[in-house]
């Protein structure tokens, strides 16, 4: 007796061999992938507990969001069009000195996990601070998620005094490794500029001696490079690389400001970076020489980044950003193809982040993580190609269902492990008493 | 007695003053808009045949579309990735070649039109073959259009002989000139590269003569630029500028190759821009000067451009993508700020296509033409600055309401004007010939 079964729909596996099944049927057991095939239409469906039809609508992994801080959709729209030392000095920082707190940290993070999952997205890499509170909600809205306790060198939110910030982020890894079978603590140093070389080594120790994700910011902005450079007689990327913390275990998100030794040194450590297109466009941070990078064989998954800097958390736009904007940046259109880009929002955002053994496709073994695009809409009839479909047409809100870990968290478009009244109207009190703060 | 009462919501109104109302109300009689104003809660709504509740949402002027082509909406994902005479040449021609007539231009119409509606477009500026069948489907579906029969110096479809293509053109505007008050007739001459300098000024005195909108592509890509000038010893612009085809009732579609001097020319002459960025990032064709020809004084409004190189016809995108494409550009997160992009998509939209004086804002005696965002939904939540959210947060699909010229054309998410189960039926199965002619 199966758990759940899935069928009538194009699946999309983004299996080794990219694989499209038309008229698809997908068995889940215990949360994993039982069967992923055709279905032979003169058998009846298998005996299963709970039966979806996806009403030939497109069925594929769920998404996976390398780079985000959950906490921060409660400043979406809080400052916009700012360069980018006046919204971060004069505004986010201030908002989160006075704002957050556990318990902001938590309405937060459920507004953020509601939009995701509405949006198809089923796994998050997160980076911020009362990751401990930020770990809790992300469990009781079912998603999946590595997340990293913020390291620092300055004050923040749950971490006073600087000098406390390694204690602080073990105090996390403790708690959570090995409690949620949905969560995988990590370590988010924040960057090569905002913390010491003492505290990135410190940092990443942890992360080794753990076995954890270490994720960093790395070469965002062009003041960091300068400074860096100045400071350290190299790049960003080669001054992580001499401190010896690149490896298949570090996460470098952005890496814009990188040159061609930069790329062969991400290579060669086995590093992976998070690309976040729309936060850096907003930003005007530049553009991060993707097509390099995966033409030089790294592999690069996608993320929003935080709220005030996107302004949503939608996975699909990401990829629509991603595929355009670098072709209008190389003048070639044949660049980031569709294909590629959906990989990026999948298989290889799982492997950026240390989790392509158990997500990324639909393979059979793996976690079932799967999401239901409802294709009948004006914008997404006819259908000639669905990766097409995906990448160019489709926005978060034609996603249906969402099934994690086995388990259906949105049925007919019904999330079902969240109260979003609740979190709504807090939501809505806390931007009250910030918007209060800052008018 | 109002024939109906919009309340309950924050209205952005794009008025000279940008004013912003907190708790509106909008009132509607005979099709225009009778009052917009604050609403004294002491005071009980005034007596309406009709009455909208906001819900606390935004109630703004409808988007306008400023270029596009319609009936490809039945192309969309035919072909992506692939150069652009690859992507025209060997796919789009083809297909249209074999694909489009009278019946097909209905269908494929029709379906944009419940897209872009669905998505909060009112207006829509289109340019393409059979119009006279567009401008049908256009009146059935309740959406404002300025259409222009196309005219191009190749066998079109339902032109077979180019010599026929002012004579056809002419006919489609005796028919509909002063036909439906929605619909206003304009002339499409293809570009510079594909009409003779013959074509061009026939096609701009019929236009001057009948005092219609003339729509051109021009300076779209680099080897258009480059042709132009080395078969005329002008840029594009400089080369239209010379024709006398330059003026306050020109549209020139895409301007992305163009230089100082011809910013001085477009300025001077009065011609309006369209900005389609999706699609000029898609095609890799390049960033227009957008920044520069505002600040010169340029009249720039937003397009979607046609479904297949985009691959939606989603205003709230296309205003994403502008604001996000231009600061990374130019490294300047400053430039192109949420009013400026939103102005864009409204009444600088109606400026550039001649209909600035009844639409594009919200402001008494002019059009009804409204749209009410839900902004009861995760990503919507909180809400510091409704233009942030309008710019950078929400999408189509958070439009509950649209009404157009004083009449309720979406109720609910609810097109009323159309049969959307029969238009995806009839596309679905066009779709399936046009996909069995490629494959």
């Amino acid at each position: 007796m199966l758990d759940l079964v899935v069928h009538n729909g194009i699946i999309v596996t983004v299996n080794p061999d990219f694989d499209i099944i038309k008229d698809g049927i997908v068995c889940i057991k215990d949360g994993k992938l039982e069967d992923v095939e055709a279905r032979d239409i003169d058998l009846p469906l298998p005996d299963a507990r709970n039966i979806i039809d996806a009403k030939s609508g497109i069925i594929m992994p769920g998404l996976i969001n390398t780079h985000t801080h959950l906490p921060m959709a409660l400043f979406r729209g809080l400052a916009d069009d700012l360069p980018l030392h006046v919204w971060l000095n004069e505004h986010i920082f201030p908002a989160e000195g006075k704002h957050i707190n556990p318990e902001s940290v938590r309405v937060g993070t459920l507004l953020a996990c509601a939009e995701m999952i509405l949006s198809g997205t089923t796994t998050c890499c997160d980076g911020y601070f009362y990751e401990s509170c930020v770990a809790e909600a992300v469990c009781d809205s079912g998603m999946r998620a590595v997340l990293g306790q913020g390291v620092i060198d300055f004050p923040a939110p749950g971490v006073p005094n600087p000098s406390d910030n390694i204690k602080i982020a073990v105090r996390f890894v403790e708690k959570w490794q090995d409690r949620s079978s949905i969560i995988t603590p990590s370590i988010f140093c924040h960057s090569p500029y905002t913390c010491s070389e003492d505290t990135l080594h410190k940092a990443k120790d942890l992360a080794d001696f753990r076995g954890l994700l270490f994720q960093t910011h790395a070469a965002e902005t062009k003041t960091e490079f300068d400074r860096i450079k100045s400071k350290h007689k190299a790049s960003p990327i080669q001054y992580l690389d001499r401190l010896g913390v690149l490896d298949q275990n570090t996460l470098l998100v952005h890496a814009i400001w990188i040159e061609d030794d930069d790329i062969e040194t991400i290579l060669k450590s086995g590093a992976n970076v998070s690309h976040t297109p729309e936060s850096n466009m907003k930003l005007a941070s530049g553009v991060a020489p993707i097509p390099e990078l995966l033409n030089a064989g790294v592999t690069v998954g996608l993320g929003t980044d935080g709220c005030s800097s996107n302004n949503n958390l939608d996975l699909f736009q990401e990829m629509d950003f991603a595929a355009k904007l670098h072709k209008v940046n190389r003048l070639d259109p044949t660049v980031m193809n569709a294909e590629t880009v959906l990989k990026m929002g999948t298989i290889e955002g799982a492997k950026a982040i240390g989790l392509e053994k158990t997500i990324g496709s639909l393979e059979i073994g793996k976690e079932a993580d799967l999401i239901i695009i409802d294709t009948h809409k004006p914008h997404l009839v006819p259908m000639y190609n669905p990766i097409s479909h995906i990448v160019y047409a489709a926005i978060g809100s034609d996603v249906r269902d969402v099934i994690i870990s086995g388990k259906i968290i949105i049925r007919d478009k019904r999330l079902l492990t969240l109260d979003l009244e609740d979190i709504l109207t807090r939501a809505n009190l806390l931007g009250d008493s910030i918007g209060d703060s800052i008018h």
